[in-house]
């Protein structure tokens, strides 16, 4: 019994020696996810019951919020509504797509140091882990102690170190689920349908269509994801295949779809780029029309219809997955656990542990070695035809959608007329 | 007890005396809703019980089904079965969307004398109703002793007679569910949001839009209903209005928007029209994409976005609103009992009953006064801006959607810097 309570003082005075004391800012950036309030949640609650925090500021709408010193009290927040605010989708902070700038940088660790906050918890993708990474470098330069979190979130699942993200798996859900009802509307009145995807250079959403797959003629039965070449004579040929066989044909097409040269089909018609330089792809159905309208010109194909599913994918209220909310809101607390225990910066990264059960262990993990550059699906997850995926890709989705509603099927016993 | 004993014999003397014995057909028609097939076991599980039925045939892809002789046993499929097909969405007998021609009318009352066919049940719109008001009509010109009821469907809920139609309250509660999360959405990185509904005529569905609305300051800001006549220069000036006061806007436009003449905003840009000579609608972003085109080029706002619901709004499983089901299912098995009591033909309306507490009434009434045309939103629903809906709306639907989820909101405890 000794020696634990021994390795527990251990570490509480580790924790005495190193963890600064001062307020905290918590703030969320990027696309907004049906869990992101988990990881806000469960990073107040964990810095409630810690003396080394003094205030639990909110920053509105991210780094610009910082910046216009536009904080609200999270500390005041009652637990009724932090309970809520958990189940609530979308960023409750308000978010942003704003690239920092060297000096605005410089501006947040000025404003840090006015404020004595010495904790800083961003929650975001890629280029949210690099706008942290940034400011923790001018805080370091002004010789400010401070510790600094990146806490990960992404739909679209492109984070490095991840074995999944935050954000994904309720989206993938609601994908599926979606994708049941469709194969079974395509089904009932043919023809092609096409539906578009979230992903930029990730294709994970767009395989997550084929979860519900049940019966042999289910679709999605052609999925295009952005990493493999998309050529259109290639997809006019594969849809025509499938209608002549089937009389009816669903589409999964991921929006980060590109040519040989990997050029993105969708910039041809987008005339957009946010504040990192990347192409809009969302809120917009020209993709999907340009190529309903080029099966309706090249084939027989008499119906052809395409869907776009847009924000829904992120933002439906009322569709979630229970592992996604339970880790989404682990990674928040575990953020903070991390930066009391003494650690200056990093990210909080999902490993999952091998074996037969799903499971998984939250690992620091460097700021850098998230930040900037997106990571793809693995090849063992992409069918050789490169227009489905594998079981691979099943067996690692699965467990993080959950089970899916049952579908029926009449077993249709044919009568002789 | 005695009365209720006699009036019983006399009912089930009446039954014994005019419903004729034979084969029963059922078919589906039109666009798929979440609990068309509630309609199919509810008038399947009836006649089972019957012995004025011999043989429960389904018909595949409704009408198509019955010229084509493509026949299935639904007498033959389990109660398990049965029960899954219930609870999942879309026409498990497979759809159509093709108006019979007179020909084809007199080629159906054929196939029924051949097979002996004396119930016809057709499950669709106002559309539907037509085709089984003109079999009716060959069926008697030949003296085929037959029995023909419709049953209704329709997620545009515009069917005359009705308070409301079955698959119109689930693709409502998916709506509603969908502006929930697209409202935060919207709150968190500002800009205008367009979603395109759907609702050819009417706009029920998109009014279902507001039924989530909770704080002062949630969108939908603006809707845009079929029923009110739709210009370009009031709709950017509302829009450019909201933004200024909020700093964001979302706005809920039916596809079926119309000019001062009557025409189809949407048709300009549409291609196609289906059987009976409606333009395609759905299937498209290009509405959307449209008038967020017009926003982005004559207001100072940045960022526009437009999604299209698409399909989805009528097939998405794993959203139902529980008294659609019920209703769905019950208006099937009354469509049965009408037809065993001796009824010749009719529709079943739902009839809601005054009160304080939701309750509706199941009444047949005649196949011609439900078909051909379709009815709108009552004026007393639309608010007098034209750009919202009324008290009266919401005491309408909402006891048909069902209590939606719940929406945490942060105090926002302002802190002075």
């Amino acid at each position: 019994m000794k020696p634990a309570g021994k390795k527990r003082a251990r570490a509480k005075s580790r924790v005495l020696k190193l963890a600064p004391v001062g307020n905290m800012v918590i703030a969320q950036s990027g696309g907004p996810t049906m869990v992101i309030n988990e990881s806000v949640v469960g990073a107040v609650l964990r810095a409630k019951r810690s003396k080394h925090i003094t205030r639990i500021l909110g920053a509105r709408h991210g780094i610009r919020g910082i910046l216009d010193r536009d904080f609200i009290d999270l500390g005041r927040e009652s637990e009724r509504t932090l309970e809520a605010v958990r189940k609530t989708p979308s960023s409750a902070l308000g978010s942003v797509r704003h690239k920092p700038t060297p000096e605005e940088c410089r501006e947040v660790a000025h404003i840090f140091q006015k404020f004595n906050v010495r904790y800083f918890f961003y929650i975001g993708g890629n280029d949210t882990a690099e706008a942290a990474h940034i400011v923790t470098e001018e805080c370091r330069r002004s010789h400010h102690d401070f510790v600094c979190f990146h806490i990960p979130k992404t739909v679209d699942n492109d984070l490095r170190q991840n074995d999944h993200t935050p954000g994904y798996a309720s989206a993938a859900r609601f994908i599926a689920q979606a994708f049941q009802g469709d194969n079974l509307d395509n089904r009932a009145l043919g023809g092609v349908k096409i539906d578009v995807l979230m992903g930029r250079h990730a294709g994970f959403l767009t395989a997550a269509s084929a979860l519900g797959r049940k019966h042999e003629d289910d679709g999605p039965h052609l999925i295009y994801l952005p990493e493999r070449p998309f050529s259109m004579t290639g997809f006019v040929s594969d849809v025509d295949g499938v209608y002549k066989k089937r009389g009816r044909c669903v589409v999964a097409v991921s929006e980060g779809i590109v040519d040989r040269m990997g050029d993105l089909i969708a910039a041809k018609y987008a005339t957009e780029r946010d504040a990192h330089g990347n192409v809009t792809l969302g809120g917009s159905g020209a993709l999907g029309d340009l190529l309903a309208r080029i099966v309706k010109e090249t084939t027989d194909v008499s119906r052809v219809r395409a869907d776009t599913f847009g924000y829904m994918q992120r933002s439906f209220h009322g569709v979630r997955s229970v592992v996604d909310e339970r880790e989404a809101f682990a990674v928040g607390a575990k953020a903070a656990e991390f930066a009391l225990r003494g650690e200056r910066s990093g990210s909080v990264a999902i490993k999952r542990v091998a074996g037969s059960r799903y499971r998984v262990e939250l690992k620091r993990v460097s700021l850098g070695s998230v930040a900037k550059h997106a990571r793809s699906m693995p090849s063992s997850f992409i069918a050789k035809s490169g227009t489905d995926i594998t079981s691979a890709f099943l067996n690692y989705a699965k467990p993080l959608v959950g089970a899916l509603p049952r579908v029926g099927r009449l077993r249709e016993i044919v009568v002789k007329g």
